[in-house]
């Protein structure tokens, strides 16, 4: 019935003009003081639809990150056609552009013209649009034009890499253009993002609408390292669920995925030089990362501005995958794997560490990491480093025995001694893989980046310390005040795996509870370092490289991670694209909206609000000062 | 590399066997003490893949629900081909079948071979397999023939409908046969559904396997009430979801939709002969469930043995869809629609709830009610009746004149009384709308269901209470003492929505934490009701018709709603279903590899362990006895 309606408003509307296509909806939504307020549609007059509305009505349209330069949006949209969009040039400043650069643009705009595309059909994972109804007439439409300029020819993501870009759109009778300047590709790729923001299908009338006027010049981020950490080895994750995350992380402009590849749990990846990796620690043989595959990733990743980011966790988080040494000569290279009962040895089953003490491991280890280094071309390494039990190695007679011989005893402060030696050696095999060029190597809080042993074995030249542990944890201010470069991944708020199930025993797990978006929004680095005294310098501010949510897989997999996921990292992304000064709050609308235009590209992202307050912006607030009426219940 | 060496092992192999096609994996799994124990292959032995070897160790194999009669399981499997599958007689008793029932079974003999050739080829919602090597040769596959007899031909599901069935399964050196009998299609369906279980994907030997020797006898439910609730207001729901729930409900032998369709949020399903309800109250024109949509629900409920059972939520909780009636001479038929502050007239924004002064307003619920039962066709309906809030009658004049004028008053009694009305006259409606005969209504439990009012208004005859308040609501005892049958939804435990943020403000929502899958499986009306002290009786046990887990949607859509349902109801039917005397420990296992096979049929089901878990079963447990050894940790 509705179809039919709908057929007839239409075919009445295209005999008049082509832009009159009208809703048979009763509500349309007017700007009143940066909401779109639903008010009942007087007949004649075109209603417009409430996500339209919005992307003229506040200042910074349906943008996130929210940009942090200086914004102009204008007050209406026009009506365009994906078909009528045109990359019309690509420059790098005088000079011509690399074909590198130009295939990067090409591809970028590609992606845009998907995405509206892709909007306009209404095609999702969902399927196509059910009533698909489309009455704007092609001939009548303006052309969108999009101009680049590029003021390097860099294709590489780096931390100091110049994400920053300026857009402007302006429109006459004929034609949309585009103009989008930016110094790398990386900002451009941005930009574009920002672009496929400022568009909208309109329901209401059945077309793509574009703001008509905008200028957005100095968009940059606030932090050059915005992550998210996959962890592949729990469970695993499909090389299609990786590349959808890739995507899903640029509509966020988020830049780094922290792969971490393996744990005691499995070794999902080919290793070629030493093929016993992946045979014995992979979960079958059809979950293993093939070089192809990682191909696949890292080049998903180039395109979409995501750097891929390794890491081999080592000397702990090993097991599965590590047991044939023996069988092969080549002693114990692990140690612990999937010993009993495993809560005296690890922090999970299965248990399982490297053995330091065996010289074969290093052969093997710069196997791997030549293996990494040749597919991932990393900037920064990670390293792992978290969670050694000792008391696995102390109750390890080959360990223990070398141990007294080496380092004297079996106390601690040897073991820090053994570990430090674990990484030197290391280190070595990780500058040779690099070609023997340094590299920043990543490592996880833990004992070694503790004020006690911080300085002994640790460099701010050479260590970035990526910190997991809680907001309050006191080893914090003094990695700052020691100069060393942070990742901030504080447990108590970045985790996204808290708040389900306990998966070893009954109740919520450990760090449960569940942590809202509304918390990663709010969570600033620098509050966290002046919470605990740290004086703020420019040095330090400079020193915190950025946030990164930790996706750990134990109760996740690639059918339900999305949504643990999305739109909660949306939150982080803005704390570390635009940095607000204000709270949440604010932040609702823009929220609300990316969800669903997430959802809308195929993303399943969680529900934040019912679809009402989408509708009703500013309704769905909570006032502790107003009585409730519960009592009056009946 | 791997495709190689697989095609090399298979090519190699089919030369002699066809079933020697071995898979290249490190890893075989031998069964001992029900349980696969993960070992090393040995060469020349064909390993046997986790999945495999669990479909003939443990007394349950890996069915879940457990069945509840007598259950043998053999102890090897039999490689096959979907294509093999035939189904090869349907009988219903001596009579012939009638063509309804016949198609109902042939239909459900479809979904099997579909499940199972889905299984074949790796095809889920994630793509096909990637290494799709089949070296099964098909003339030397066995043939496996379906017969299935029925002792009734009924094809309605009702509170009466007998779902239970026996299956064997035996087999020689050409055929496989499954006997199914059951005494309605819908016990036989559970019996093709036990069949699906029963076999596997073997990803080792690259072949479906299906247990050779297989006898349940007796196989039904504990109860016959076992549901889920989907609200479709808070946000809409596409009907391609819907079925995909139906389809998921299906593998779990859950047999009742609860559908919330409307709420004060939104009204989205088509009123012919009240468009202005689904005109004023749906969230765009494309979001109304047309009865075409409706239609195809119910066809595909009726096909997966799962009622559709709808809710006309009244007369709180109507919103958005009633406030034309001034502009339509029909004066208010809703009050406090979208009233502020909204804390003070309802749970929730926006507010609403329809205005039982206004005689006009049976008129209207009577054709929603026509509109209902000609499209569900229910034998039970929802009435609602949860949360009045009295602040909202109580604050606008026309009703409390009335009820000055027709109950003398306005104190709580009153509001009881005027409700009371109101029920007494919607309830006419629905019984004319059921072509004037009696049908049991479900209402929530609220101040209508307290021991205060309950024999005022309610008939344990023609009422049944969804009890939604809390384990140790006291209205509970009261109400099986009654002799009102009931169905359990209390929030503690059913509400899916519990455990994330907080919609309207900062931290959790009301209802958290999150509730775990154990939680649920734990969950025993008996024990409730017991604990409450309540002496069990028959009449009292045979009231419990069931429970129902609720999906509430002010935080979830169709994106994101798979994984936050599942594998937890799959936890609650098998309490429905098997009302197991153990614990949740003896189901980890069989939940773990449901969760699994859901997935690969495409519900985005929550991951509940590590696959690690998965082929190491027992490893991951916790001992609260041992110590730990984290203060080990450096």
């Amino acid at each position: 019935m509705r179809l039919v309606v709908l057929l007839v408003v239409c075919v009445f509307a295209s005999s008049g003009s082509a832009s009159k296509c009208e809703s048979n909806g009763v509500w349309t939504w007017l700007c009143k003081n940066e909401a779109c307020v639903k008010t009942e549609a007087t007949k004649g007059t075109p209603a417009i639809e409430v996500n339209t509305c919005k992307l003229t009505c506040g200042r910074f349209s349906s943008l996130l990150p929210k940009p942090s330069g200086t914004v102009t949006i204008g007050t209406s949209t026009i009506p365009f056609l994906p078909s009528k969009v045109q990359l019309k040039s690509v420059k790098c400043g005088s000079a011509s552009c690399p074909s590198r650069v130009k295939w990067l643009v090409e591809n970028a705009f590609n992606r845009l013209q998907n995405t509206l595309t892709n909007s306009y059909l209404g095609i999702s994972k969902k399927g196509k649009r059910k009533t698909s109804f489309f009455c704007v007439k092609e001939a009548n439409q303006r052309t969108v034009e999009v101009n680049v300029e590029l003021g390097t020819t860099h294709s590489k993501l780096t931390l100091g890499t110049d994400e920053s870009s300026s857009l402007t759109i302006g429109s006459d009778d004929s034609t949309v253009t585009v103009e989008i300047e930016a110094n790398t590709f990386f900002g451009a790729r941005h930009a574009f993002e920002s672009v496929s923001q400022l568009t909208m299908f309109d329901e209401a009338h059945d077309s793509l609408q574009i703001v008509d006027e905008v200028a957005i010049v100095g968009d940059k981020p606030a932090y050059p390292y915005r992550g998210i950490m996959l962890d592949t080895s729990r469970n695993f994750f499909s090389v299609d669920s990786i590349l959808r995350l890739i995507t899903a992380m640029s509509y966020n402009k988020m830049n780094t995925l922290h792969w971490h590849i393996t744990d005691t749990h499995s070794f999902p990846i080919e290793i070629p030089s030493v093929p016993e990796l992946h045979k014995w620690g992979s979960y079958t043989p059809e979950r293993i990362y093939s070089h192809e595959d990682v191909k696949k990733i890292m080049n998903h990743g180039l395109i979409h501005g995501v750097r891929i980011l390794p890491e081999f966790d080592q000397p702990a988080h090993c097991g599965e995958g590590w047991q044939w040494g023996p069988s092969k000569g080549m002693g114990n290279l692990a140690v612990c794997v999937k010993k009993e009962p495993w809560q005296k040895y690890c922090v999970e089953p299965p248990c399982g560490q490297l053995n330091p003490s065996n010289m074969k491991i290093y052969d093997v280890l710069g196997k791997i990491y030549k293996t990494y280094f040749d597919l991932f071309l990393p900037d920064i390494y990670h390293a792992g480093g978290d969670e050694i039990n000792i008391n696995c190695w102390n109750t390890t007679d080959e360990i223990t025995d070398y141990m007294k011989e080496k380092h004297g005893g079996v106390s601690e402060k040897h073991f820090m001694d053994f570990w430090g030696g674990f990484l030197k050696k290391s280190t070595k095999k990780i500058i040779e893989a690099n070609g023997n060029k340094e590299i920043p190597l990543i490592l996880w809080t833990s004992k070694m980046t503790d004020p006690k042993y911080l300085n002994k074995f640790l460099d701010p030249k050479k260590h970035i310390v990526q910190i997991w542990t809680a907001a309050n944890d006191k080893q914090i201010p003094n990695l700052a005040r020691n100069g060393f470069k942070m990742i901030f991944s504080t447990y108590d708020t970045l985790y996204l795996d808290c708040g389900f199930g306990n998966w070893l025993t009954e109740g919520n797990n450990w760090c449960s509870p569940y942590k809202d978006w509304k918390m990663l929004y709010m969570n600033d680095p620098v509050k966290i370092l002046k919470h605990q005294n740290v004086t703020m310098t420019d040095a330090i501010r400079k020193n915190i490289l950025g946030q990164e949510a930790a996706m750990w897989s134990e109760q996740v997999d690639e059918h339900s991670s999305e949504g643990k996921i999305w739109p909660r990292v949306s939150a982080l992304a803005e704390r570390l694209w635009s940095d607000p000064s204000h709270g949440w709050k604010p932040a609702v609308n823009r929220m609300v909206t990316h969800r669903e235009r997430m959802a809308n590209r195929g993303v399943q992202a969680d529900a934040l609000q019912p679809l009402w307050c989408q509708q009703n912006a500013g309704y769905c607030y909570y006032d502790p000062a107003i009585n409730k009426g519960e009592h009056f219940m009946i």
